[in-house]
């Protein structure tokens, strides 16, 4: 089965189209686990058994996991290890490089960690993306146009009748030969969001930047779905993994997890159901 | 001091340009190291011992330590470990992603791995680029050009008069502020290499494709260097790593390393001495 049915079906049986993003800052963890030497691997599981059940997707940031070190891609695996096996699990790392390189980079994401979709960046073209893309099972979010200041400086620029980002998506489009290929696009744009549904009107939609960056979730069902209501990925992350610094952070990140994906399906029975 | 001064300081002791990247293939490992546990990083070590001397710089491609799973940290470490303090370590990761997930990214590598200078993507913008820039002496190189097939699909899309590399040229201009942002463009485009130059009269070029993809050595060194001579990085990684897959592998490197760095002195002597 190809990635993006796939992916179709775990958000129809799980009823959810939630992401929780795993980027998580040792200097951010909750008192009860701060400056303990696993912190981060014991914060990471916590969070996934606390919400496993109301999410479609995890999508551990590997710069987080980097960033401690040798012990760093343990963490990472300790952490892959407990995401129960019908949950999808993105690797955001938004690799991309020549061909040769970019096929080392899938083996590790895929292979090695087991990821079953990963983000890529879309600046080196095709055999950049390629060697990602060559396994149907396996599936990739391109960046399109993302949810932070500086997509203003590239992204948008104009390029021939459209931006820069529109051309990735036509591109991308072409490039989905196997039913694999996903784009991410910010909720902090609304109406670009529309505009790559419209060039896209199939293929699923990784929105990052609700919670804390202030995305708007009702443009994002209404826009990132496709015509049935599917493939728009909703992803939180700090709003969710940081929702309390005390004891009760499991509790309180479940009840934001909880309250998230809610307004998303009420949104979406508003715009999708008969 | 600058990381763009520190290159050239590096560049005129050693006086090379040549920088050799470690793109550790193990299915290309020399026969006497094939198959052993260790055998990346016991190779990348030779290869480093080897060439040393003849270079102004070493560039670990980190997708192939990524590729080793668990170990591969460790491995890139043990590599690093043996690199001289004179040479300048160059991490190509390609990263970028929004600014607090960049600034775990250059945690990362600059603290916990000590690199001198990055390879980063300009597709995100200022913010995504901005936490490898804040310290002076930690260097970046920009992808604006790549070596690459799919460089033609997005980086030469025409963008208001010119193309997108050459705003993200005009663009790292603005950004280099404190004298540590270069930029790279493949050897493979002679003419855009001359023209970038032009953009950006006095920053460093990271030049890739030399070797085995075939780019051109006079205009890299005639259009790569600044009008003095300097920061042009001139890079060769399949070429010397595998030029013998035999028992004389190391001794193989060290001959094409010595033929590619005289060849570039050459060069530079005649378009740049008085």
């Amino acid at each position: 089965m190809s990635f993006n049915d796939h992916l179709r079906d775990v958000q129809r049986q799980r009823r959810s189209l939630l992401c929780v993003g795993l980027d998580i800052d040792p200097a951010k963890l909750p008192e009860p686990l701060k400056g303990r030497p696993d912190g981060v691997v014991e914060f990471a599981r916590a969070i996934v058994a606390a919400t496993q059940d109301l999410v479609c997707a995890f999508k551990p940031n590997l710069a987080f996991f980097e960033a401690l070190g040798r012990n760093g891609w343990d963490a990472l695996r300790r952490t892959l290890d407990v995401i129960p096996p019908g949950v999808v699990t993105i690797g955001d790392g938004k690799r991309a490089d020549i061909g040769n390189t970019s096929a080392r980079y899938a083996s590790a994401l895929f292979t090695e960690f087991g990821f079953h979709a990963v983000t890529v960046n879309p600046y080196m073209g095709s055999d950049s993306v390629e060697p990602f893309l060559a396994d149907p099972e396996h599936g990739v979010f391109l960046l399109a146009l993302t949810s932070n200041p500086g997509s203003r400086d590239f992204q948008r620029k104009r390029v021939g009748s459209g931006r820069l980002y529109e051309a990735v998506v036509r591109t991308a489009r072409k490039w989905n030969t196997r039913g694999n290929l996903g784009l991410v696009v910010g909720a902090t744009h609304p109406s670009e969001l529309k505009r790559v549904r419209a060039l896209a009107p199939d293929m699923p939609l990784l929105i990052p930047g609700i919670g804390t960056q202030g995305g708007d979730l009702r443009a994002s069902i209404r826009w990132g779905c496709t015509a049935d209501g599917d493939l728009a990925v909703i992803n939180a992350s700090r709003s969710i993994l940081y929702a309390s610094s005390g004891r009760d952070f499991a509790d309180a990140a479940r009840a934001e997890a909880l309250r998230l994906r809610d307004a998303i399906e009420e949104q979406r029975h508003h715009f999708f159901s008969e």
